[in-house]
């Protein structure tokens, strides 16, 4: 008995992998994994439906509060960025793979399989954890490999022959014209992206949107939140302490009925393409705003000029799905120093697509009272005099020499 | 005959050091020079008013035109920021003293006179230009020294005193209770501090605002604009090509009528000091904004990354007001390097405080139809089976280590 | 008539090529180029001896002074360093490629060859160059793909089949057992590598050196010499101007002469392989040394901690051969507008392995004389007091707050 | 009772402000502290001689081994350098003023003097201590304030005035024109300074260096020694154990020796002077030597390149004195997570000056037969063409670009 994990979407890619797994790399015993990361639970009924119906034995995992505990509070921490775009995908992979190697090791399976093609990004995230924590498996990608013609050469699959292909075996799908995006959705975001909307030009249409409203559709009037944090992870909002799912969820919700979190950029995919992508992530807007504002607070303007580099590094390999690279880790103990004194609350405005700073307080912020009256105490005006006279010293040495001529 | 050129604003500051340099610094022929960079006519007229009345021999100077031309658009170039706030303020006083020093040349001054107290930016920022340009000047800072006591000791003025003072020498200034807070302004941002507004947490009253229309009041429909740029400058507005003080004009008034260019920051200033900072500019965060996303567009993803470490070092140098010095230089040389592909145009939709890109385009754009096919031609997926197979590989070793116990 | 250019060192693996290309691969007419850039003498007459037998066109092209001033040059202005190691056989490669690209468009070839295998880096430098100069031409990499099997399957070719199949094409290799190491030598330094030198713990034996002297057997005293930059360019030896070339010649063989050059580091290879690696390279260790140490002289304190993450880039850039990256220019914009002060002379002593710099003088110092007195006049010990006061402000907040139990 | 805490080198300098801190600054009560860190023997007995003569309370505190456990050897994971300077008088600092505010805790002082001038580094870095653990002492720096004359005003104090001084308070110094240099002691290393030494060009003279061996007068045969390392700190020397103290002391014996440490650089001061430097540590460049080169073999590529911005950072924080920084501590965090795996040996030759690394070997090594033959089981060279075809796409895509004419 040949058994392969399968992990899987529930989508035509994925589905297609079922029988072909079978016909065409000898497994006889297909096991499908289906991550719950937040993913809409249509997709996931959809999932367990086809699993079914193409004969693989089928496991969902809900993962959210993984997900959320451990991927998405280490990204607010780490200010979680690419380019511009909050880590969504990029740091759900990992969770996904890693849960599909707890399936494979519980049920004796040593190789894997996925849908991906060979031009994304989600291939060397999927990959890399496969081969870290299972570094003798076999792993299969046939979407990558393309379909065998009958000389032996393979070609890319168009989306008809793979719903042809997906009916002979049990499905039905409608033969539709080639969808024209394709949406990734978790907890942390949604990305769309595909089409036109792979054009720099394009301005994206509204039905794109499905957690945020657009100009002319948010809520009338601005709404104030507070969100408390601990060691950098948001614990509370309005005051009420929430579990992470819940934070986020609710988050979600109403930042995104204010129309905040929709991100539009042209973005450095690893294998060198710049593809313009669209993304909304309410909570996940918020809840980094706030974060940044709380450090600019407590930390010295050193590590604020430090920490942005880490941070960016941090995002870098995030985006590449290298979580357990130990500059990954390095990073982190850094990131955790500074985490300690990333308490206390920040009030936002929400209001027609913007989540606005209007205040925060930290037991920790290097500004208070006392500290005023401690600078004051220490601190005489005409003292600076020796401060502005060495101010630029090297600098007006040199424009001295290059207005001698040297 | 000891002559002194006074920076002169035209406030309490500047208007006390008038007689305070004749009376308790000898100098016999006070010069003031106003430099027009873009503050309120009201500004102007009264730094004149108040110099004829105080006997100074007055000059304004408009640099409107060079301050754009010289000073904002190598900020836009640079993505000119410092912790988030678009450095206005901050270019300007080099220019003001730059000034300063051609006014003191022509007439034959070698003293400088300026109203900064010792706690601030402004000290650093002018006296570097004035150190830098005359070495060999005196330079007087009346408010910095503070108030000198009959027993010859000296403490800091109260408003109250200046107002006094003043009055005592020809002004008519009214006994009000302290001032609320202070503004600086220029073509290129507003600032607002003082009082309460440098608590974190104290929400901005909506008053302080003057450029920048507040929610629930700004242009209830969405509008699109274009802007183009040229070597990273910008060149049009909605097709239409205008001098640089008319886009800038321009810009503030469109982009504020929606709301766009309010920024509420914690500032860390040159001494160390935290403290928060309200500023709007209207035209420098949708120019940053276009600008950032036309870099994106045609910069490579190393660029990018490099990009903004240098930005981020010329915009510290910038707040420093070290506008000579020879790294400014040599990172200016690095942008206009990158400066050379950025051209183009932005599609940003204002509203209700947002300047959104939703589209980009650039005959430098390292995207394009033809460049899409040469990739298809050059890309077989299967390939990319090397390529992932690598991804991560000392990471693994690592892991791999890590899990033998080692 | 099918032509291709074959890059050509007159080495095993690329002679094999000569035949393969026609065999295997289909070319009737095989061009082969060997490009000087200061290997030893005897391998160019082997390179034109065997492709003479093999009969293929052959040319030598004498690239040396192209070679030092296009390459080592700019590599100086960098201080173009990768992991410890002046860069050398990689600013060497795109020269290599660019030359073969030059001869195939003179003799309207539209194809090329080279004998890098798949584990190392020159794959990805020469490669790189032919694709961007000639993006259409079509690439063989015999070497890479390996030996055909019988059922159509390929392997890597074992050397003792090279010597095989090229002798039986003519030449007349002895088999001897596999070569102990590998070397690659140019103007600017000499690599050795491969059995067990790429051990971490292997100390290499001394027949593995041919520059430079060994401990004991160095030139018995002393010598001192003095180099003089021009914007960063070495162009006086002793104050002799020398042409770049014999610039580079007199100097290996002098600071050879005192061991000077040796670099034994671990080595991250572009695939994400450690390895041990052997280099001499006594010019450039010189070379180096003293461009670094004029720099310190007439740069900024942050003119130095910039350019120093400036170098380490390019370094890499250099490393992985992307001679025509944009960022490559970019940060060259960067490093000339520094190096046009880099004016000046350092005297070093070459002794037992060491070149120690012992002085160094520039009219471009940040050290004079003449600023030293600007500084005692502008300067009052006294005034430094509140420059000592605010020091590491932010610094005591915190200390503060922690010791206050936050 | 007014008490003093002076912190004393027993030097001309702080012996002169014993009596001026009575007859200056009215303190009746003078305590002179002397920490050893590993100056010469008869410079402490010189202090404890001269403190009796001048009637102060005298304490020598033996901080050797804290010096090196909690100073150097952080140094040494930080590969603790500042512009060529392996760190050794900044790192002293902090820890003798640590020991002074120890004492004065002890004895109910709440006054600290020392007799730093107002040019120098070493002003911030004791105050800065001294400021952070008691903000509210009172600070006194006779040397720096100057001679008082009978107007009122000050000036620099000359040496010929200091003995003058001091003779007439009881010590005998023979009057002696000006001392030629300054010098600067302890275990981690030992600086010379002043005079012509300040000089770019003045080659430094062979009667400076005390602890290393001079061109021509090394021991005449080279000496291979092993470093053993646990977590980046120094355990061993050639396999024996060694507390740290003697590690160091007999390192500093060994190398010396062979001439190994001596440093000559230009260094740029913290108020913005550029000042020629030397300085010989053998110890601490044999231990930084073999630190980076065990570092090169057990971090990844991204950890070598991010740690060195981590080093250089620290490296700036320590030559500043700001030991207790947040981001000093931040830095820490990164920089221990990473010696976790810097465990292992390291071989060098000692001779004629220079420490090379001939060998390195540690369990945590991201290279090994195990891990090569990982490699060569998951790597096909073939597979590699996929990676070199997409290696420098966007480079390629850009230089396109131009050649088409954009």
């Amino acid at each position: 008995m040949k058994k392969i994990v399968l992990v899987y979407s529930g989508g035509l890619d994925t589905s297609v992998c079922i029988p072909l797994v079978r016909e065409e790399y000898g497994f006889d015993h297909v096991i499908t994994v289906t991550v719950d990361v937040g993913q809409p639970e249509e997709d996931i009924r959809q999932a367990e439906e086809r699993a079914r119906r193409l004969g693989a034995e089928h496991y969902t995992i809900d993962a959210k509060q993984l997900f959320v505990e451990y991927f998405c509070w280490p990204a607010v921490r780490a200010n979680g960025d690419y380019e511009g775009y909050p880590l969504s995908t990029s740091i759900a992979r990992p969770l996904i793979a890693l849960k599909a190697v707890e399936k494979a090791r519980e049920l004796g399976a040593t190789a894997f399989g996925h849908g991906c093609t060979g031009k994304g990004n989600d291939q060397f995230r999927i990959e890399y954890i496969l081969r870290t924590l299972m570094p003798e498996a076999e792993i299969i990608a046939p979407m990558r490999e393309g379909r065998r013609l009958p000389d032996g050469r393979r070609e890319p699959w168009t989306r008809s022959e793979e719903i042809d292909y997906a009916n002979a075996h049990g499905l039905d799908i409608p033969q539709t014209k080639e969808r024209i995006w394709s949406v990734d959705e978790n907890l942390w975001g949604r990305s769309i992206e595909g089409g036109r909307l792979e054009e720099p030009d394009y301005a994206p249409p509204e039905e794109i949107f499905k957690w945020t409203r657009g100009p002319g559709n948010c809520l009338p009037t601005p709404q104030t939140i507070t969100i408390e944090f601990e060691q950098g992870v948001p614990v509370a909002l309005d005051g009420q302490r929430l579990d992470p799912v819940s934070l986020v969820t609710t988050l979600n919700r109403i930042a995104g009925q204010h129309g905040v979190g929709r991100i539009d950029i042209m973005e450095d995919r690893m294998l060198g393409l710049k593809v313009r992508e669209n993304y909304e992530c309410p909570a996940a807007v918020t809840l980094l705003t706030a974060h940044r504002a709380l450090e600019a607070l407590v930390c010295t303007q050193g590590e604020l000029k430090f920490k942005a580099m880490v941070d960016r590094e941090w995002g870098e390999l995030a985006y590449k799905g290298l979580w357990f690279d130990p500059l990954k880790e390095d990073l982190e103990a850094f990131i955790a120093r500074v985490q300690e004194r990333v308490n206390g609350v920040v009030h936002l405005r929400l209001f027609q697509g913007t989540a606005s700073v209007i205040g925060r307080n930290s037991p920790n912020a290097l500004y208070s009272a006392d500290l005023a009256s401690f600078d004051s105490k220490t601190f005489d005006q005409s003292e600076s005099l020796g401060i502005v006279k060495t101010h630029g010293l090297q600098s007006r040495m040199y424009f001295h020499l290059r207005q001698s001529g040297r």
